[in-house]
């Protein structure tokens, strides 16, 4: 995506200097701040942190991490306690394990000194294939997206969640690479922006459409379903942090919300995700942990004062109770369809079980 | 309810110096600060700027600002004039209409003299009949909650949205009211608590929950899926803004998606109002006008400081184009029932016939 005008990818791999720049999301869409990474311990916290978010870019993340890592202690024991402490990060999404995996598996074999090189050579190919991938995923979603018709003169209504952007992936997005693809593709569109509480990456989702000049209405999270109920609403279309086996999608806080919306009105609810984002290892949503994030995102709200200084406020005392589970699971029977970079799928087993042969061929063709 | 171990009403009546007095909901949770209203034009203010909201005490309020402009202008033109203006100041809410349509029906037939003092006493008795209508809702909402039977050892879990407690009403509350009969009869019970964004009424409830020592924890809107799909929920109870002839609930938006949660994991979703919510003339939802506020409720977030000063930070530009629908409706089919002050009702257009001539039965009785 350009900022600024410019084509940039959310992390930028220096591997001669052993480290990488990130845009600290915590910043957005106030300061785009770009910092650097340059330790394990950097990038463990970047991504705890929620500095990078998003499946795709925490899993590319983790695979630089893992040749930071690599800098420094190339031993076994080194190798396997970078591993562990990237994988114990976040627990929802499947691309952290699922890079973290490659990544071993390249390295395990190699000796302690060839494994620098390596690490970087194979995490910058996870960052490329996720480009590759997600400009895939907008061509297809494209396809999808022309076969809606919008009822009278009115443009395209997509309501999206969360921030399934350039920003959650090194490149295009996952859902936004669809939107991307039929606005520069020339469809009339109309994106409805859903702030997603307690951590508002749908103000990200605004920012990145502002930036690419697609139109779009930021809304509270509540209205997802006074919005599809009063036909402004033509399809919603999400990322994902894990698709099980069953076609249960594991998304941020409040997707099942929109999706029960969809079906109570009889519209669309796509997922768009990449290949890698499906765990096929799983077998249903029940067995994907949902993370239990600090209370005090709820209880703080951030934003800029008067003088445009980022700032906090304080909504709720420290010590009242608060529940901030992050993720939630919508059923596969509330799931339209699964966009992948190897093309549409059901949200059936049948239907990812033959995405994950389409994969494996994908990977043959390409090795 | 009791305010600091004081049983206190939310609005309180001065008629000889012609004055209310009311808490500025604005300021909960971090400041309880009660404001005089003097004027019409204080009281229209006051009702749009939801320094009192929730449907009740909308209509009370709306009650003693009528009786307030007599004390200044009682002839026909200042009644129509006062009636008017009060009329548009929120459009969703039935009680503001039925309230003043009552009043007017008091008020016409008397000469200018006499209307001033009329007033304040139809006004103080409209406020008497909500303090009482709302007890037996707690009353009725007691024996359906205790129908329902947690799973293993835990409390019974309520979830409710917005604020349709003691500071929507008069007194007691209607959603709470209920919540409130049945921790006082040793219920253990357990509230998850809405934030309700974009004006984060759910921080009120909380407050008033901590009053009066209810064990809750404050949730996103986002979550309410999961905490349902979770077990955590035995039911839901939400207020009314108003409720069609065939059941269909208008209420805070992000109503409509808890209704839906319920009814996808089969639990009950039960709407508390008090009689004077329903409105029979209203032949459906789709009948009800949708509020549309102004775009800086979303884009502005409110909180105190490190100082605990009051204090407000931009979250998104002035210029970003936000939509601010307040309300949602709730289709009848997802309404497990009504609570009123006369019973128990199904929302169906016989369930509220019934209501309705139980009304008037209990209206000839009081008579």
């Amino acid at each position: 995506m350009n900022v600024d005008g410019v084509p940039t990818r959310t992390v930028r791999a220096f591997p001669d200097e052993g480290w990488i720049e990130i845009i600290d999301q915590t910043g957005l869409p106030h300061d785009l701040r770009w910092v650097r990474v340059d330790t394990l311990d950097g990038a463990v916290h970047a991504i705890r942190g929620m500095q990078v978010r998003g499946a795709p870019l925490i899993g590319a993340t983790a695979a630089y991490g893992l040749a930071i890592a690599m800098g420094s202690d190339a031993s076994d024991s080194g190798l396997r306690q970078a591993v562990s402490a990237l994988a114990a990060t976040r627990p929802t999404a499947v691309n952290l394990g699922w890079a973290l995996h490659r990544m071993q598996a390249r390295l395990d074999p190699l000796p302690a000194a060839a494994r620098a090189a390596a690490a970087w050579a194979e995490a910058e190919a996870i960052a490329d294939e996720d480009v590759a991938a997600n400009r895939e995923i907008g061509r297809h979603g494209l396809d999808l997206l022309r076969r809606l018709r919008p009822g009278g003169d009115r443009p395209l209504g997509i309501m999206t969640h969360c921030n399934a952007g350039w920003l959650a992936t090194v490149d295009h997005g996952t859902a936004l690479s669809a939107v991307y693809a039929a606005w520069d593709a020339g469809l009339p569109l109309h994106v409805w922006v859903s702030e997603t509480r307690p951590r508002n990456q749908g103000l990200l989702t605004a920012w990145e459409l502002a930036q690419h000049g697609v139109p779009h209405t930021a809304v509270a999270d509540n209205t997802a379903g006074v919005l599809i109920q009063g036909g402004e609403v033509d399809a919603v279309i999400v990322g994902a942090d894990r698709v099980a086996a069953n076609g249960d999608v594991a998304n941020k806080v409040g997707t099942y919300l929109k999706a029960l919306a969809c079906s109570d009105s009889g519209i669309p609810f796509y997922v768009a995700a990449p290949r890698s984002s499906v765990d096929l290892q799983c077998p249903s949503g029940a067995a994907i942990p949902i993370e239990q994030r600090d209370g005090e995102e709820l209880r703080v709200v951030h934003g800029v004062d008067a003088g445009g200084r980022p700032s906090a406020l304080r909504q709720l005392p420290a010590g009242e109770a608060v529940g901030n589970p992050a993720f939630d699971i919508t059923p596969a029977r509330l799931v339209s369809a699964i966009i992948t970079e190897c093309g549409i799928y059901p949200a059936t087993p049948d239907g990812l079980q033959t995405l994950g042969q389409a994969g494996t061929q994908l990977g043959k063709e390409r090795t």
